[in-house]
């Protein structure tokens, strides 16, 4: 079973002030670059890997989803995000992505944000989704990049010339990253570009769109703090069609 | 009109001694994984641009190719080429990938090893190489990695815990990067990964598979230099799809 940190109070307690758990979507820079890629949700059936608070559950249910399943390993997320509608074509469900089983041809869009990354066998749920997909849907989804997660020890660094700096190392070392972030010891999985890509391939997806969350002039201006994500590459975004 | 380094007799005396060089393919590391995305090569008719000493333009042909065009933009590395073959089936030219202009479907394989990286508008050579191979061929490159050249100052440091480790800066922000490599100031062109696979994808290419150079344990074993290349991404492979 995948780790499940979000059901840790301390974890929780830090973790629901982020900007995107307060603010939504409004809160998260990538979403403009993710939405990009969505198809017209008019009526499709869609599901939602590690939904959280159903932000974006609800989102595609009010950009026309006919019907959305949220999933998440938490209980603490799921019983949050089904205090927040009464909308019974929206579904939110505890389930791990590590053994989730999903019927074959059940929904025409699959989305993810910032999940993937918790689990160790991407190439299983790759296949699931695949399978559970209808020809020619869409599988959107982000993950943490794999630049950001590679290092033993990420922080930011200055170089010689005083220029804010990443540090990158192990990269082709994958597996298991271990950071405190809201609590010790929080467990993601950390694989090459390549390997998403190519897990991805071999499922079966073809790859319509690869991004890299980078912030706008205009989101620099609103928020100074995010200039730095110009020296990075902080997500990684896909586009896949079945 | 692309700078052109190879043809300064400084540059070329350093760069004629790099292992690959020397000794040709053997001399690559990456060669091993280059050469699994190629197709059957019999009876292709092949393009290798930024064909150098034209040591794949000759294994091409060794290897089944009908016939190989070998394009480069440094007369001493196409007279060098020419030196080394009597074979009427391959033809080294000079040309500049800014401004080539190609037949339509007059190929039927497509190869360039660490070359578009000097290219300013991929886009165009994008398109051309679409155009100029037959339905359902091959594109294969190899370029330096985002990663690996991104940094305005890369090279290796070490992390608080002793680790190698290679910086990033200014990876969001795409355009000229100039760099000491046996000639000062030699120019290169940064892109994003993802702007390189989506100006692939916008040129109607389908991505086949995306690999990330990283040694094997072998090839540790037999160069223990290379073992550095698990801390960072080198260079990025891709095979595309007319």
């Amino acid at each position: 079973m995948a780790q499940n940190i979000y059901d840790n109070p301390d974890f929780f307690s830090g973790y629901s002030q982020l900007p995107r758990q307060v603010h939504g979507l409004a809160g998260a820079p990538e979403w403009p670059a993710l939405r990009a890629m969505f198809p017209d949700m008019a009526g499709r059936r869609a599901i939602d890997l590690g939904c959280g608070l159903g932000w974006v559950s609800r989102w595609l249910r009010d950009n026309g989803a006919k019907t959305v399943l949220g999933i998440d390993l938490s209980e603490t997320m799921i019983t949050r995000a089904r205090q927040t509608t009464t909308d019974p074509a929206i579904e939110y469900r505890i389930a791990d992505l590590e053994t989730i089983e999903l019927a074959e041809a059940a929904f025409d869009f699959a989305f993810s944000s910032l999940t993937l990354h918790y689990v160790s066998d991407f190439a299983r749920l790759a296949r699931t989704i695949y399978r559970t997909l209808t020809a020619g849907s869409h599988f959107v989804f982000s993950i943490e990049h794999p630049i950001f997660m590679a290092a033993g020890h990420p922080h930011w660094t200055v170089d010689d010339h005083g220029r804010k700096t990443w540090p990158v190392n192990r990269y082709a070392i994958e597996g298991e990253r271990r950071t405190d972030w809201f609590a010790k010891d929080v467990l993601k999985y950390h694989r090459r570009i390549a390997t998403t890509l190519t897990t991805l391939i071999q499922a079966g997806f073809t790859i319509e769109a690869v991004d890299e969350f980078a912030p706008s002039a205009e989101q620099i201006r609103e928020k100074p703090a995010l200039e730095e994500e110009l020296e990075r590459p902080m997500m990684l975004l896909v586009s896949a069609r079945q």
